[in-house]
């Protein structure tokens, strides 16, 4: 079944997210429906060359401004591209959803429209790159006031993710706070702890920020302020680091040099640490696939994001998803 | 006046805090006791050449181990270093503390022997590396738990600190959050805006993650729990991308002859990204100077620790730091 692609949101319009179905057509042989502006997608599809591949258009007529409020645009704009999209998928003609348009309405749209597994709170998980294997941080934006049975469910969706999406066995479930004893974090972290030893989860208590990157622990969980505040700080300092890099290397004509002998390996790092390579952050807890991408997104970002929707979408995920949660009811509800 | 050196906490033991020290005097002629145990410390200073320097001994017969109970350290060991070296300050003898020990312990420490401003709640600052001018980051660690009207005090200490150690007039102070509108955040962030809205403060909003490193705000505010987490995922992080550089860089001939003529470049590099350059961070809001260093802290780290800790000594920072306070009470009290 095709991935519904909200054609019209982020930053840069059209003709990117179409160029990255376009890619993930071609590469990976991904049904799409691209919806939005019929006329405008259509001349975008085949100008870049799109007409024979398996990519369909739907047409919505309105679009979610990036600064709209999520729950206005709910009530206002019924034929958005996020609403069209999510409806694809509530009715069975699409198999997931792809975003990079406005992330709080792709939220609250996943949310009403294909409703959440009974008393869980949905949540984002990122994959980030480490020093080992990739990690998975849960959440970093859909929650920002937490309950402790809200970390737990984090964890326990988390997990299902990482040996799906992952391949990892038994992953490594930590929760991140500031000094490794059970002792050491917030009032919210603390009382997290007494209902992961609860469970069954390979849960190794708290993580420390340094900890991150290192990659020992599979699945990071935090409430959705502190995640976002990382994830984003995360993408921002390796930024600036490597333009701070950059204005070294070009500082003088031996370094120059240097730099230009090197671009192999450059090329190959900034890869390592590029988070484009794992298309966007899916979301977890509704009774659907849903992708969440970056507004500035651009097209291989959008690419592997409908790569990973399609197999989410083939995969056990949900049903996984609600046998795990299932599981532990009782120390949520 | 000098400045008292915990001579035995952190991670690497005396020699290379004495090391931080005899470098300190050295370079910039900074007075300083060394804490801890007199013949331990008498043979290091002497092996390290350091007898004709400004350096003094003063003996504690105690260690607070880096994973003791910071309470327990305060009840039972009346003669640690850290209680010695508080009580120089707290009786005159020493115009600051520089401790790279357990940093609860310190923290403890110097609330109960310097005492806090009336009604606040000390932070702990950090100085951090941006594409611009460093900017200050608070509370990192010492607040866990935090209601607005905290926010708002570090928000204050951090602009004084910003001001009278990194010379930037009216700086700009935001709130770390997640996304820019007021808006955005969890309850404590929403509720702080209110109170910072009624400071004459250059108060600019929402922080995100993103914008830490830009270096456009001067004082990034948060909870000590979140603030820690950032200060030790940035130093992950750093520490991550220059060893996957590393590997990179080292794959190939041809790259390791690259990184060889941009040496100069790399080493420039590692100086901007390097936290040591900025020695520890200080604490704000107790009567008296109080730097605390990681514990992992070469001897590069404890001299400049040092050479802040002497400067702020020596400035009017507690003097303004009160009247800063005192201007907003009736906000926090």
């Amino acid at each position: 079944m095709a991935v519904a692609l909200d054609a019209m949101g982020g930053d840069h319009g059209p003709a990117v997210l179409v160029e990255g179905a376009v890619e993930a057509a071609r590469e990976f042989g991904t049904a799409i429906v691209l919806v939005g502006e019929e006329e405008v997608l259509a001349a975008e599809l085949d100008r870049q060359g799109g007409a024979s591949l398996p990519i369909e258009i739907h047409h919505a007529s309105q679009v979610v401004g990036m600064d709209e409020s999520p729950a206005e645009s709910l009530r206002r704009k019924k034929d958005s591209t996020i609403k069209v999209a999510f409806d694809l998928v509530k009715r069975g003609d699409a198999s997931a959803v792809v975003s990079a348009g406005n992330s709080g309405a792709t939220l609250a749209t996943a949310l009403v429209t294909l409703g959440r597994f009974s008393g869980v709170r949905p949540a984002i998980a990122t994959v980030m790159p480490t020093l080992k294997e990739p990690a998975v941080m849960i959440d970093v934006g859909a929650n920002v006031d937490c309950k402790p049975h809200h970390l737990l469910q984090f964890g326990v969706m988390g997990a299902v993710f990482s040996s799906e999406f992952l391949g990892i066995e038994n992953p490594a479930v930590g929760i991140l706070s500031i000094g490794e004893e059970d002792s050491k974090g917030n009032q919210q972290v603390k009382r997290a702890h007494d209902l992961f030893h609860g469970t069954s989860l390979n849960f190794v208590g708290n993580v420390e920020g340094r900890e991150v990157f290192r990659g020992d622990v599979n699945v990071i969980v935090c409430d959705g302020f502190v995640g976002n505040i990382c994830l984003k700080l995360s993408e921002g300092l390796a930024e600036s680091i490597l333009l701070m890099l950059k204005s070294e290397l070009s500082s003088s004509p031996m370094a120059s040099m240097g730099y230009l002998l090197a671009k192999g390996a450059f090329r190959r790092f900034k890869k390592r640490v590029d988070y484009s390579e794992y298309g966007g952050a899916p979301l977890l807890g509704t009774k659907g696939v849903a992708i969440i991408c970056h507004g500035r997104s651009g097209a291989k970002a959008i690419k592997n994001a409908v790569r990973v929707a399609s197999g989410l979408a083939a995969s056990d995920l949900l049903g996984k998803l609600k046998e795990a949660l299932g599981r532990y009811e009782d120390l949520y509800k």
